[in-house]
């Protein structure tokens, strides 16, 4: 068993009147520097400027954010306007971001359900619940890892996409969790990441985090996938999702679907990891999830220097679908959904 | 009929005494600047640090810089030694670049066959040849171009990999000559360019070029080529292409051939236009083809800016090839060869 060396992205440190503690993503990987929030505004300044990202991570950090804002609250009434207002306030820092709201909404109703106890201990509780958010989603990617572990062999390449990992999470990630996973249980692999155009997490971050964990790995540009893999360099394609439809369609950054194109077309199996919470079986299939485009100049003065004419235009999608076809399986924290049928998803939501 | 503004890559200004301008092409898009090179080591510094670059471009120049190296000589004697010296210099620029051995071999010979004139009507014959070079280019490109204006019909997006343009040639280029041709022809089309990590000569390169001459051109990340088919924006791919073999198969910039995979798999044609002069009949197939591997810090520090952490490793394959099944066409100067099979490509050279 190797032991892992993972990066803690996201805590909180001491009582209540302790502070949030996040890894500032925008310096990686130069430079390993952790924030220290005491109020909303800071907090929030790092959810708007990426600081902290990934659904997950940004789940925890707006519960320990509620407790930021209602912690100095002298009576229930001033408690609960507070809580309002930083509600309000941590809702517009990332306007798509679902957990976001998930995790605000969840701090809110068990407030409201602890209405009755003394202020100290409705604050107590609150922190309670919001380190309960952590601890949960670093369950759920435990738990992913130990379902996907065995796909990872001996000897194997795999290559992934964008950031699915511990920095994206409370803990060890989703798609890098089955990595972490087989590396403890002591597989050797090599692993290539994608370094994820336009903003680049898999250059700056999944190489990073990995390296920390003592696994090997290599970083390519997008465009050389196909390549890599003709060469027989891959066994295996794991990446993350942001948004699962009900007959396994996923939406993930943008790259993903290209991918799956590419290793379809090399016979390699494509893998995505996502827990349940991802799913939205409200959507029947991809078609229906609108794919949100980002401003030109992610792509335009993406490193500080401006490679594109301004007579030209840029076209920025942020995400996109990849179909259920195209997937051989999904790993969530109840097992591996394959293959991937409607009727597999909602056996794993039975349960 | 659209008239056509073009950039003048590279030229020789005024007679013997005159001097080779170049734009150079690593402080596009944000300035325009010709560099004059007078001396042979200007030149070659140009070549070393891509300041001028594309085959065809890089054999105009070293044409251009035999006679920088011979202009000099007050005798026969130190006429061929000059000569051989700017050869031998020229030569180790770009080791890897056939146009440029091609171009100095001319050179060579052309002074051998006409070692009995006069000094200074031998000097006059080495800057005819050398402008010969050029000027033989721009036909190539204007008859590529001609033979593949039909392909791009009214309001078709077509999409480009990498800069074949005429920034990488005398004149026109090769997959942009043919889109210059149908533009100046009055067609309107929308044109996709990859911005090719991880050089961006798709960004830097190709998007300027176009928006000089007044075609629309919108830069996609690589990664983003597959969604921008599957949305049924893109009606053709072409690229140019560094070397084929007998049978087809096309080595050019990284990340071409993962292009034609999804272009394949969404029923969009995949083109490469090329001169003839890019063929390599030697070799019977693409395995025969060495793909060059170039330094990790083309990835690790693209812009400036370390994006990969010291403990990764990167990979940095310059090249790939795509197999001949999946080019649709190849548009040379002598027409389109199409459907791609050894008996069409030969087809090509008995004529």
């Amino acid at each position: 068993m190797n032991s892992l060396r993972i990066p803690r992205t996201i805590y909180w440190v001491g009582g209540l009147d302790g502070a949030v503690e996040l890894i500032d993503q925008t310096l990686l990987p130069t430079e390993v520097k952790y924030l220290v929030c005491r109020d909303v505004e800071t907090l929030r300044e790092a959810i708007v400027n990426l600081r902290v990202r990934g659904a997950p991570a940004i789940g925890v950090a707006a519960g320990m954010g509620v407790v930021l804002g209602v912690r100095g609250a002298t009576d229930h009434a001033s408690f609960f306007e507070n809580l309002a207002l930083v509600c309000d306030r941590l809702a517009g820092s990332r306007p798509t971001a679902v957990n976001l709201f998930w995790a605000l909404d969840r701090m809110r109703r068990r407030a409201e359900a602890l209405r009755h106890l003394r202020l100290d201990e409705l604050k107590q509780s609150l922190l309670a619940e919001a380190n309960a958010i952590r601890d949960e989603d670093a369950a759920t990617c435990r738990a992913i890892g130990e379902a996907g572990a065995r796909l990872i062999r001996d000897g194997m390449g795999v290559l992934t996409h964008c950031n699915a990992g511990s920095l994206a999470t409370a803990e060890l990630g989703t798609a890098l969790a089955v990595l972490y996973v087989a590396h403890e249980q002591g597989r050797r692999f090599q692993v290539y990441a994608d370094e994820t155009r336009p903003l680049l997490q898999g250059a700056r971050l999944t190489a990073w985090e990995l390296s920390q964990a003592g696994i090997e790995v290599t970083v390519i540009c997008d465009s050389m996938a196909a390549q890599v893999m003709r060469a027989g360099r891959i066994g295996l394609v794991i990446t993350g999702a942001d948004r699962i439809a009900a007959n396994g369609d996923a939406a993930n950054k943008i790259g993903t679907y290209g991918l799956a194109v590419v290793a379809a077309a090399h016979q390699v199996p494509f893998y995505v990891a996502a827990p349940r919470s991802t799913f939205d079986l409200t959507i029947p299939d991809g078609s229906a999830i609108p794919i949100e485009l980002r401003s030109e100049d992610e792509i335009r003065k993406g490193f500080g220097r401006v490679t594109v004419p301004d007579e030209a235009r840029c076209y920025n999608p942020a995400f996109d679908v990849t179909p259920a076809g195209l997937i051989r399986g999904i790993v969530t924290e109840r097992g591996i959904i394959d293959p991937v049928t409607p009727g597999r998803i909602s056996k794993v939501f039975a349960e």
